[in-house]
């Protein structure tokens, strides 16, 4: 079978690999459909590796993933042959510390799809074939591949909103509209905000997140000042989602945001300068939001429930055979929101 | 201007009152169009009173209500004549213990519309003409005036929801579906929730739940038992909301919360036997909720914005000639959900 | 060697066991040196079980216990022979789905010391000698084997007071001076509460209640209206740790609770009537409190630093061979708090 | 009487001004005692304001005082002449947006001591005579007035400690050993804390950190790798308060905070590098805490019960003509930690 394997900056190669044969007890066989490209996925191809993660051996790519099932091994209940399924990359220990703490997305031994932190590297999933736990699976029937394979960033974004508490009928100002930003505006809404205003510096983002559902798209690239109003009186904001990791969006947010209110961070950059005086004076409270757990199935059930409709952010799907413009594409800003790689028979 | 008054129980008249003449500085005056009978207008009207408040003097009812501005007062920004608002009956003092904590929903001095709590009793908004504060006017601009007369109980849905804490991809159980329950249902779509299930004692409520959204309308009349698969390994839902002040509701809801769940108390009842060992056993957390605040004016937004849709519940809409008919109408929950009463010109 | 064995109401036994040998891997081999008589062991001797928990079989008692460690497993670090600790009776099974969400004292598979509830019987620790994990095990060194003992009983008061939030400046009242009414009042006063007011129907234990450190203590049955003056403006009471499983008690405290208060339920009672309509008006929490897990080792630290003193609730050490005595005694409220059994070489 | 007043950095003049007269309805005039030179009071002296804050006219400067009752004026009760009094600085408006949301810290029209934000600045309170509300006023009777004056950094530090939510069997880091830091200690300690490791640069600060109940004291100028035993595994903290307002500490904590862990930071800073990566991935919650209010009643309390002793605290207390003396001492970290000026009668 074939695989997408990161071996240097640039250097993305399709390759064969052996078929990893038939599932153990309580695993699944799976033939691979869609596979979303992340921003983390993108470091590795543009940078070979982000902060003090570097690649350092070759590793397959891939973790917003989704297939069909094509075996089931011994004790498998609740799947069956030929389902649709979103894989969750997340796979804790259950022994650890956290695992035990009931926080898995901190697990110390957590081997999550295509990462080069730990070494070995954990190989990742944009592969025809792949063995999983049952347990990662979620069932994704009613679903297309592409949408089954959003279920990982939309859990990303609906962990981010659990750090929030509770959203209904506040005013939430997103920044930052990549894929986690627009999902997070549709899960915001979902959650019932009462107000959601999306920040980007393009205008394609941003009118995706009108088509989303925010009900203000500032463009500060064009207007600067565009979030002045909302900084008058100490703030106007609830809950702000910081998703750019620019240091000048958290700052925008922190001058947003109301007297105890809350900013969650999910965008994974390096020192930031933080207006520190006004968070303070203002007691803000800055959370930071990493992965997801149980949030993964919740997604992937809000989907099939036609209550979060992901098919917008999908701009973009090709062959495996072309994965390296998937790769190239999905870097564009200006017309590529999630480029997806589609896994043929 | 007429008035609907209570006397005694099942002593209800049509009576006129003077006109209240125009609006002072940051009054509004306001031509009533809508009015939604509650429970509590409906136990003076069946009993006199409930539980220790008891009727001591003639009482205009009614605090759900919407109408159109008829005059605005010095200084009074924001609104215009002829718009369509909602009206808070809630009108806390601002100086008191519990209004500078942040609780104006537990004001000692509050004067709520229609309750004979106090001695003078604080007269309704069931009249043709009503003088009140610009802050207890919320525009409703695009609604219709039942939707804004809408608006408190939906408040006090919303306020429940916020008891129990971001509601995004969790399991919910709704018990009674009155139109409190009914909203709650509605609410909880709104914020996320990922499973809702709704239970009652008879049909027409529970198919309007499963109109509204909920997953599931379980008639406990019908099949005691249907609750059971729910409670297994110690209970299955995050959150339950108990409208309906009976007791065996209660004790199934603490019977189907998973340890650490939350169960909102709304319905108000008296003294009720709880299943405090299992509450105990399982840590749950039983918090009570008593009306709103900053929830009015988030409710009529949220309604303006689409994203709550409260019209299936208004079942009868009478005119004020006929409000008798509508106080009798309002407690037959086999075809009934809200009754509202039309004021005329 | 030698354990006490219940076999029927007020039927306990001394009875010769055979010794268990060496500690496996892990494990840690204990020379029992004092265990307390508490609650529960009361009703299994009183009443062979309490509520839906019978007795079954013979079953050893005891939860509360310390002792000196007599040999290690192989494989145990950071304890020495000879060395006194304090051992938790608490043992989840770490693979269910509340130890993986950090709630272990909820574990489908929970095996704790002295326990009917499942069958057959998890057989407790009043016996000589005991083979324990070694994370069972808290260094109790420069503490007595009485204050050791009392450990368990400790973390049921501390993790009681996590439910409640932080106490800080807090009034605190604590209904139910029994020994977990007087750890809470111990650990309300070293959790900073500026006010603690303790109540009971008896002289002695509330004696003892303002040895511990209560500001007052309230004699209820002298004095039935004595916490009136706490109950006017709605409350003044910020928390509320309801230890008596008395109706009357958890009313008393409701009533004297402020807005938004919490009330932790710690007494193991039955269905019990509440004032629900108070608790919905005031938008109270009620919030269970069961047994502990992190709170055991927390709690051993704390007392090891002299920052919590429970030597004044032991009122009565009784050796082995006078094991029923210390039963008798320890049920009279009158002269005992807390009766230890201490066990020979 | 005379007052202390700042023209301009480093010039400060004692000077005669008019005695206030007598206390108007609800207010109390006061004979000062005792009072504090604060950080911001250094910040006058020593530069002539901070950050944004600059000084345009002259100030009397002190916010941290306690005195004696002269006259009570019309309807004042509770409070005698002659009795001690901390002196709260805070004056919340009451009826502005945060005033009624709870948030009095947050006002938006606050008036507080020696403050030059707003213009004209408002006057403080190092002055013989000082006319205040009786609100303002927390009997002290039983402390001395160098502690009645230590009331307000100790509230400040209580608030911090809300903001962490409950402590009790916590591990807790402090960075910073200034008076703001080393009350967190106090504080914490009283709050329950299992373990507190406070950090600074000096060896006198740590010294007392460490007679105040801290169990560590690092130097972390002698050895900066000092924390890092603390920092393994994900980090070991539950909380952390950070009190120096540099960067480089704020980085150690973000270190060594376990996953999920909150830091609350009370030093105000202006821009400073954040870990903001080590924040996300491990979940921190980062806290701003700002004054305080209804803590400043509670710590008087605690401090009169003997539940806190700050009297270590005070290491300088000079007479009013010698106040520029006591500003510079002030700021000698080598052996001054509070220094307090006498009023003499």
């Amino acid at each position: 079978m074939r695989a997408i394997v990161i071996h240097a900056a640039h250097d993305l190669r399709l390759e064969e690999r052996p078929d990893p044969g038939p599932p153990g007890p309580g695993q699944v066989r799976i033939r691979m459909a869609a596979g979303g490209v992340c921003g983390s996925d993108l470091h590795y191809y543009n940078h070979g590796g982000f902060g003090a993660v570097r690649l350092r051996q070759p590793m397959i790519l891939g973790h917003e993933v989704a297939g069909h099932v094509d075996a089931l091994g011994a004790g498998v209940e609740g799947l069956s042959e030929g389902q649709l399924v979103a894989i969750s990359p997340s796979r804790p220990c259950g022994t650890c510390e956290y695992c035990l703490r009931g926080q898995p997305n901190q697990c110390l031994n957590m081997r999550f799809y295509g990462s080069a932190m730990p070494f070995p590297h954990i190989q990742g999933a944009f592969r025809d074939v792949l063995i999983a736990e049952a347990t990662q699976c979620a069932p994704a029937d009613g679903l297309s591949a592409g949408e089954a394979a959003m279920a990982e960033p939309l859990a990303v974004a609906l962990h981010a909103l659990r750090q929030a508490g509770g959203l209904v009928g506040k005013a939430v100002l997103v920044t930052g509209c990549g894929p986690i930003g627009l999902l997070t505006v549709l899960a915001a809404r979902r959650a019932g905000a009462e107000r959601i205003v999306a920040t980007d510096l393009a205008g394609f983002p941003l009118d995706m997140a009108r088509r989303l559902g925010a009900d203000d798209g500032l463009d500060l690239k064009a207007d600067p000042e565009a979030l002045r109003p909302w900084q008058r009186e100490k703030g106007q904001f609830d809950a702000a989602f910081e998703c750019s990791g620019a240091a000048p969006a958290l700052a925008g947010a922190i001058a947003a945001l109301r007297p105890g209110g809350v900013l969650v961070q999910l965008g994974l950059g390096g020192d930031m300068p933080v207006s520190m005086q006004a968070l303070t004076a203002k007691e803000l409270s800055l959370k930071g939001s990493f992965r997801f757990h149980a949030e993964f199935h919740a997604g992937v059930s809000l989907m099939r429930k036609g209550l979060i409709d992901v098919t917008p952010l999908i701009t973009h799907s090709l062959p495996l055979d072309a994965a390296t413009d998937a790769f190239t594409i999905a870097g564009d800003r200006s017309q590529a929101m999630k480029a997806q790689i589609v896994f043929g028979a």
